[in-house]
C-alpha cells in the first residue's frame, strides 16, 4: 500500500479506575471543578446541539481576557492545550532551524516535532536538574519552555524569561504555563513588551477539567491571528459548545479556584516536608505534583508497591537519571497523609 | 520573525443567530437530539471531569461496532470528522503521488492538502455534476471521494464504489458519508472486502449533535492502528468525558433518528417537487440538502432577497458553475413551507 505513515505504534498509557484508588499519576486536581460549572451543566439544553457551535468562542475569549488583562485579539482557544501546541508548532517552527527544548521536559514536544518534520535539539538540564538559558545561545529556529518545568517542578523568574526573550528576540519563544496557577506569578504581563511571546494555558489542572478539554493560547494578535488560520485550515470548531459554556463559568469563579489552588499548595508543602522524616528529598516545587527521591529507594520497586496498595503515580524510565526519581501529583489532604504514611512504610521495612 | 507560517488570513463563516430565523445554511438538522442525550446530559455529575477521558473510547466504540457490524479495533473516533479527515491525510496521504478528488465537493480537502504540503488535483465533475470514476484511472497517491457529494447530493451505488476500490488496491480510499443516513446506503459491508477503504462519519448532521464534536473512521485494523497512533502524536484525549457519553446514548437510540431522518427525507422530496411549480428544479439528492437553481434568477439575488427575510441559506462563488445554484439544507416541514412560499414570491415578481 501507498502512502502509509512510518510511526510508531502508540501504547496508550492506563487511566486506571479502581475504586478506592489514589490517583496522583497524571497531575490531575483532587478537587471537583466550581459549583458554577455544575450548575450551567445541569440547566444546559441538548437541543441546542444541533446547531454548530460559534467559530470564535467570544463570550469565553472575554472572561479570560478579563482574567488575564489582555485583549480578546489576543486569545486564541483550543481543544486542549495539546491541540493549541500543536498548532503552535504548525503556525511557529518553520525555519528550518532545530527548536530548542530541555531533555526533561513535556514529553509531548518531541512528539509534535517528529510529527510535522521539524529539527530539534534537546539542551541537557543541569546537575541540579534546572534549566541554564546560557546553554541556548545558539543557533535555532524557536524555544518552547514549560514553566515551572515538568517533571521537575522548578520556577524560572520574570527576570530570567525576560533575559531570555531579549536573547531570542528573532524566533517565538513558547513559554507552556500549565502550572502555572500554583506557581509565584505568570508572564503574561511580559506579553505587551515582547512580541516573539507565545503562553499556553490550560483549564486541565488549576481549574479541575481535564475530562473536558479546554487550553489556550495568548500572544500578540499578528501571531494570534496566524494560529487562528493554522486552526481554521485543521479543525475550525474543535472546541465543543458545552465545553466553552462550561469552561466560561469556570473561568468566571476565580474566587472558588484560588481556594482550591491554595490548599493544594499547602498540601503540597507539608507533604514534602513530611517525607523528609522517612529520608525522602524533593525538589522544590512550584506546581501540583512533586517529584521525590530516596538515596537508599529504588524507585520501581516502591512504583510497584504503590500500585499493589492502589497508590498509581509516575515512573520515568527516560531518561536514564529520572529512574531515580517518582511523580507524585499532589491529592487531597487525607490521599497525601495516606501516601506519606505509605512512603514511611516502605522504607521501614 | 522567523519560521511563521505563510498562510492566507482566514475569514470565519457567519453562524447567524437572529430569533425566528430560518437557518438552512449549514447542513445542520432540524430536530433536537434524542431524549436519551437529554437524560444523560441532566444526569451527568461535573465532578468526573476533573480527571482525563478515557484513552480508548471503549463504551462508544461498542456502540458505534454494533450499529455497523464492525469490531471495535476497525474504529477511531475524534473530535469531528474534520478532525479525523485531518489525521486521514497525514496518515494515509504520504506517497509524493497527487491525491485526487473532485473540483466540487467538501471544500475542506484542498485546506488540508495544503496544509500537510500533499500534492492534490481536483478532477471536474462531469456536466451533470456527476462523478466520473473512470476520470481518476491515473497515478495518485489516494482518493477521497466525499458520497453523497456535497453539495450536489448525488449517491453513486455500491457496484460504482466496488469497481473503484478494485482500479485503485494500491492506494487508500476515503469515502466521506457524512450524509449517508440520508441515502441508499453505506459502504461499510465493503470494508471486509477491501483493506484499502476507509469510510469516514459524523454525528453532526444525521445524529443532531454538530454543537459536540464527533466523528469516526471505520477500516481495516492495520490502518486504523496507524490513524489511532497520529492521534496519538498529535491530541491524544480531543474527544472529551461530556462528549463521549453523550455520543454514546444517541447511537444506542436508533429508533428515534430513523425516525427523524425519515421525516427529513420525506421534506426534502416534498420540497424539491413542490419547488418545480415556480420553475426552480434539483439535483436528485441523497442527502439533507438540496442543490437548486433556476433558469431566469440571479442567485447572488435570491440569496441577498431571503437572508433580509431571515433565512439563511448557502451561495457558492467558487467554482464559477456553482453560481447558478443555491445549496439549502433541508430544516423542518414548516420551515420548508415557507420556504418554497418564500421562493415563489420571488419568482413571480
Amino acid at each position: 500500500m501507498k502512502g502509509i505513515r512510518k510511526i510508531a505504534p502508540y501504547i496508550p498509557g492506563t487511566q486506571p479506575n479502581i475504586s478506592g484508588m489514589i490517583k496522583i499519576n497524571t497531575n490531575e486536581n483532587p478537587y471537583p471543578p466550581s459549583p458554577k460549572v455544575s450548575e450551567i451543566l445541569k440547566n444546559f439544553k441538548a437541543d441546542k446541539l444541533k446547531l454548530y457551535s460559534s467559530l470564535d468562542n467570544q463570550p469565553l475569549k472575554e472572561a479570560l481576557a478579563a482574567k488575564h488583562n489582555v485583549l480578546p485579539e489576543q486569545l486564541m482557544i483550543g481543544n486542549g492545550s495539546d491541540e493549541v501546541l500543536a498548532f503552535c508548532f504548525l503556525a511557529f517552527f518553520n525555519s528550518g532551524d532545530p527548536i530548542l527544548f530541555p531533555d526533561i521536559t513535556y514529553g509531548f514536544y518531541k512528539v509534535w516535532a517528529d510529527l510535522f518534520s521539524i529539527p530539534f535539539k534537546e539542551i541537557p538540564l543541569n546537575e541540579n536538574f534546572e534549566i541554564d538559558f546560557s546553554d541556548y545561545n545558539q543557533i535555532n529556529g524557536g524555544l518552547i519552555i514549560t514553566n515551572p518545568n515538568a517533571p521537575t517542578g522548578l520556577f524560572k523568574t520574570k527576570n530570567e524569561i525576560r533575559e531570555l526573550l531579549k536573547n531570542h528576540s528573532d524566533v517565538i519563544v513558547i513559554l507552556d504555563e500549565a502550572y502555572i496557577e500554583f506557581a509565584e506569578d505568570s508572564m503574561t504581563s511580559l506579553l505587551d513588551e515582547f512580541p516573539n511571546l507565545i503562553i499556553i494555558h490550560t483549564l486541565s489542572k488549576s481549574q479541575s477539567l481535564a475530562g473536558l478539554r479546554i487550553g489556550y493560547a495568548m500572544g500578540n494578535p499578528e501571531y494570534i491571528a496566524i494560529l487562528e488560520s493554522v486552526k481554521s485550515s485543521f479543525n475550525p470548531y474543535s472546541v465543543d459548545m458545552l465545553a466553552e459554556a462550561l469552561a466560561t463559568a469556570a473561568i468566571q469563579d476565580s474566587e472558588y479556584y484560588q481556594k482550591i489552588t491554595g490548599k493544594i499548595c499547602q498540601t503540597r508543602d507539608w507533604f514534602s516536608q513530611k517525607i523528609e522524616e522517612s529520608g525522602f528529598r524533593s525538589l522544590p516545587s512550584q506546581t501540583n505534583f512533586v517529584l521525590i527521591s530516596h538515596d537508599k529507594v529504588k524507585m520501581n520497586e516502591l512504583f510497584q508497591y504503590l500500585e499493589e496498595k492502589n497508590i498509581f503515580v509516575r515512573y520515568f524510565t527516560k531518561p536514564e537519571r529520572l529512574k531515580k526519581f517518582l511523580r507524585i501529583s499532589i491529592g487531597t489532604e487525607e490521599e497525601m497523609k495516606r501516601v506519606a504514611a505509605v512512603l514511611a512504610n516502605f522504607v521501614s521495612k
